[in-house]
């Protein structure tokens, strides 16, 4: 069958395989791809910067936001025909508190492994297996558009532990700001407007389709610098990993307002930066900064019913490109107008 | 009598005044004052920088830090000899949802009172007045060191905020930073030492009480910079409010980890700092920072009980100054060997 793999730690190793089907003991449920979503910790891992092969392999089958038709389940949990997506983390034999508690996202000692990024093969292959522990099953509706599930989890996370953090008093959130308009801004902004959430998204591109998918979910649009977005949001939901951005975005919440960072910045240059009116700030408004990452099962599940419930039309057009398996080296190659690039198994 | 006041927004304007008893109208629990502790706050009013006057008066009673005994209570709900503390905050009478909720300390819209810091009378007087439900009784035991209960109060709330943040997971903390071995550190600490949590406490000073006091709560003592300290706490107490501490802070939670910031800095100076660092790390390591003010009448309870379960000899020795009223000028002159100076208005 047809596998996209890198061996980790080699820019440039990027290939497509031909592999033997997954074997048996990789889960009871066997699943044949339909899509294969990829965001930055691909190009990571293109790159050679990130990525864990399985212990008996030197290469990894690269992809961890999936969606498929499963094709058969020994343990009858699934039947065949079933929508179902891959959940990216799983916990470590010997788990930590968290990780046996099902927290696998809030993981403490770092012996997860990660489909597709950290010790277990990845998705993008024609068919792979997982167990039904494992596999989300999605409305049969979401066939063209379930492949947003990954990132939908990760921003069902964030939602998750806003609310948590926010009910340490009474909180009666009415305005949220998106950084950013990518997949998991966009995700963001809709899981907001789900919840009644007055929502603005800020992004820096004014043409193409970015402000028109906002404005569909009665949101409003934003392309000026955060400091000059004129409210004081109660929630801000920062999805750009800018480290400028992060830093306006960590100042901009109002009194008891929950600042969430999810996105992953690379480090190693410096900012002229006041941190003591940051620090005052926070502490005379009770403002809390939240780090988010990864989702449970339990997030998976509020993404996929978030999913059924939104405009699949909507969440169709953050796809931008849809790419046949053969052509998998340009679905990698970054452009400038994309939202999200799939891969499609099933071309 | 005798009263310490000051014109607000008038540097150098602290003097000792002579002033009626206080009207009925400022509530039914007459208090005769014990001790007044001092604090940074004091200070910045006192430049003139900060503080405001009731609305029928162009001077201010300041002191927010209280210790008194009930001379009469016209409720019945207080009786003569009881040792009680002033609650610091009032919310308006048009309260915010916070305020109506009891949870002024988390106020929305800033249109709170404070004694002797927004719009009401400080409790640096003979005798005050204040209603029962903003009058905190304390263990008859606390006579001598019950001064220390509104620091003790704003540590009640950081700690409340902190496990309330905790358990949005499986949260089993234990070990904390303490940055910081003023007042508020050290209150920090004796609460974090009462959770039964590892506790490290972080300071400058290698003289002095200080290390002695972190020592007989059983914690260890670190005068190293916040990077070099050698482990990964879970809970960080920010108490220095200096900005590079503060972000060296933010920095040092292991994964899951929480950093509380108190310590209230002035802005208007820049650091050359790593932001996409920091963003980096409280990503992937699902960090939360905290910003956290004040306390609320259920802090305050925790505070007192925290207060009447320590070793009192042990928070005597925190006050390092008593004295009396007619030296107030010399008890707001900061001395670097100072941790809590207390005016002695029995003397």
């Amino acid at each position: 069958m047809r596998a996209i793999t890198v061996s980790p730690g080699s820019a440039g190793s990027l290939r497509l395989a031909d592999l033997p089907d997954p074997p048996p003991h990789e889960g009871s449920v066997l699943v044949e791809a339909l899509a294969v979503g990829i965001c930055g910790t691909d190009q990571e891992i293109i790159d050679g910067q990130y990525g864990e092969a399985p212990p008996d392999s030197d290469s990894l089958v690269i992809g961890h936001e999936s969606l498929g038709r499963v094709i058969e389940d020994a343990t009858g949990t699934l039947h065949p025909g079933d929508l179902v997506a891959g959940i990216v983390r799983h916990p470590d034999p010997v788990p930590c508190p968290n990780c046996a508690a099902g927290e696998w996202d809030m993981c403490r000692n770092g012996r997860y492994t990660e489909h597709g990024i950290k010790g277990l093969p990845g998705f993008a292959r024609d068919r792979w297996r997982i167990e039904p522990a494992y596999a989300v099953p999605l409305d049969p509706t979401l066939a063209e558009v379930g492949v947003l599930l990954e990132p939908a989890s990760v921003v069902a996370k964030a939602w998750d532990h806003i609310d948590r953090v926010g009910t340490r008093a009474t909180w009666e959130p009415r305005t949220v700001l998106v950084t950013g308009a990518g997949p998991i801004g966009l995700l963001a902004a809709l899981l907001a407007a789900q919840r009644g959430l007055d929502v603005h998204v800020l992004d820096r591109v004014t043409d193409g389709p970015k402000p028109g998918l906002v404005a569909a979910l009665g949101a409003t649009y934003h392309s000026v610098p955060v400091t000059e977005v004129g409210l004081e949001p109660d929630v801000v939901v920062e999805c750009t990993g800018a480290p400028s951005v992060v830093l306006d975005a960590m100042c901009k919440a109002g009194p008891n307002g929950i600042v969430c960072l999810t996105g992953v910045s690379s480090g190693g240059r410096t900012i002229d930066f006041d941190a003591g009116a940051l620090n005052r700030d926070m502490v005379l408004e009770n403002n809390v900064v939240i780090g988010s990452v990864n989702a449970n099962r339990r997030h998976w599940g509020q993404a996929a019913e978030a999913l059924a419930t939104a405009d699949h039309d909507w969440l169709g057009s953050l796809i931008t490109r849809r790419v046949p398996v053969a052509d998998y080296a340009s679905a990698y190659a970054h452009s400038a107008s994309d939202i999200k690039v799939v891969l499609d198994f099933q071309r």
